[in-house]
């Protein structure tokens, strides 16, 4: 477990966000700084043993605790899974943080904390689709810009990842995601498929190979991913790409049929990539390869947020009034 | 290995379909018919040990060379690789059966037989595309199906399987091709995905899940396969989708975007799949669940050809005159 502290003030929240292989602990103080974090990995599918979730719990701020016993806490993400500690039903899109606070379910932990779990968002339809943790991180990012979305504009929230959300925001409210499953995909053609077996790892990322992958992509959009991953191939074998640029070359092609499916899905509401207010949530280095190709959507106003998740987390506990109530518990 | 023989008339040509993971030998009788065939699972992969090619040969064949040593021998797929036993270099597009024959390779074999090996077809270009064995399967099609073609028409052949191909013939000559990796990609997310976690096997095939699939890739198709294939977990998680029916859905969801690719693909030269003379060629059950998902876009025409391996092993053959030649060798 890494962890960093700066206890200068009094803690007044805990806050977890807990997903499927990683769990994080943040301690806040009353304003909503954040005085300590640690990350491990006793996610929900590598939780100790024995002990499983009140284990994890305890090695994340069992300590902190300790020192203050009446801390009032909240969880993110996969926790509120039917696999999770406690089951927090979906809301139904469109989904404001009070939606969420009303979803706010509660698992009493061996040492007597009372968890507050954050529920995750459905959009049901044809296609439904669902997130958990995701709905937090937006909040988050709202609540740390609050110049966004004014003007009644829409907001894009791009969440790369494993299964990377596009989710649409209109006055605070989630009014519609997407979830492409780009990084698995990439994870299961690299390691599963043809493709991996010509590659090599390069030295460091090849950003153009990458940027040819996206423009490729973005010139075939219309034929789709099915006929254009092979090239990673052909390219290969007509000594067009070499092994060392087929790893970036494979990953822009996906990025880049994710951002045209994105560019066709916003197309269906009047709007472009190159005309949002879009923010990008999620791991920094994979941020920026998404910045780098929403560039050549035309898209030069993408910015990364950091700190997302802690942030939605306080937003939500405070509109729950965890921290205000945490000596009264009267939420 | 599987055997099936009917020794009626004499052999006059031994034919080798020789991919990655499987042999198929043929002896065909001098007007082209099949006296017998031959089955195993010894590929280019998948090789004797110790023995190697000639091991694998003479299990295929020895015996029939032993009753006529003379016999020409022609072989095609995989066989003709960089991995294979000699390499057959690729052929340009467009390429019909007599650029096929120009660009034949022989390699002797340990008993002294000739093996005539049919080089692959390339089509150079931004994004490359590579075929080997399929090519012969073209020409087979083609010469047992003399009206195709006819009126100067365009051929639209489709050979689906783990690297689909999708063929663009033009009074025989195979002009353009695309390569999809359907089959591939559908057993990576099935076993390497999040995807397949919720999956059970159908006790049959289940029709109506597949045709789902299809047409929710049809309506999708602009905003591609990355988005909609996470709905296979998400109609499971809402209690729309069985988990027996979710292989299905997720082999539609593929074809569906296949075919998406294919229309679009088609429509930069101003046919559509419903307007093509439309040939598929592949294993039966494969080939029957592409007959349905075509229907879905119009196409009630498309035709399942058969043997077309054989026929086009016959053909390039015969067009190589190694069938007239059997005594005097002189090609």
């Amino acid at each position: 477990m890494s962890v960093s502290e700066k206890r200068l003030a009094e803690p007044a929240l805990i806050g977890l966000d807990w997903g499927t292989t990683s769990l994080r602990a943040y301690l806040f103080d009353a304003t909503g700084e954040v005085l300590a974090t640690r990350a491990s990995g006793a996610g929900i599918m590598n939780l100790p043993r024995p002990g499983g979730f009140d284990a994890a719990f305890d090695a994340a701020c069992g300590d902190w605790l300790d020192e203050a016993p009446d801390l009032p806490a909240i969880a993110a993400g996969m926790v509120g899974s039917a696999q999770g500690w406690r089951e927090a039903p979906y809301v139904d899109t469109p989904a404001a943080a009070d939606a969420l606070v009303a979803g706010l379910v509660r698992v009493t932990t061996a040492r007597g904390t009372v968890l507050n779990i954050v529920p995750g968002v459905i959009e049901r339809g044809e296609l439904p689709n669902v997130m958990r943790g995701e709905e937090t991180q937006i909040v988050g990012a709202l609540a740390g810009d609050p110049a966004l979305g004014a003007n009644g504009r829409a907001v894009l929230v791009g969440l790369p990842g494993t299964h990377a959300k596009w989710a649409i925001v209109h006055g605070e409210r989630i009014e519609a995601f997407h979830t492409f499953m780009t990084g698995e995909l990439f994870a299961a053609l690299r390691n599963h498929t043809i493709l991996g077996r010509t590659m090599a790892e390069p030295a460091q990322p090849d950003t153009e190979a990458f940027l040819r992958g996206v423009t490729v992509a973005k010139n075939a959009d219309r034929a789709g991913l099915l006929a254009t991953i092979f090239s990673t191939r052909t390219l290969g074998l007509t000594a067009q790409l070499q092994a060392e640029q087929q790893p970036d070359y494979l990953s822009g092609l996906l990025i880049g049929h994710e951002l045209s499916g994105v560019q066709a899905l916003l197309a269906e509401r009047g709007e472009t990539l190159a005309s949002e207010a879009l923010r990008l949530i999620g791991e920094p280095s994979l941020c920026e390869r998404y910045r780098l190709a929403l560039a050549e959507f035309g898209c030069a106003s993408a910015t990364i947020v950091e700190a997302a998740a802690e942030r939605g987390l306080w937003r939500i506990a405070m509109q729950a009034r965890l921290v205000a109530a945490a000596t009264t518990q009267t939420t």
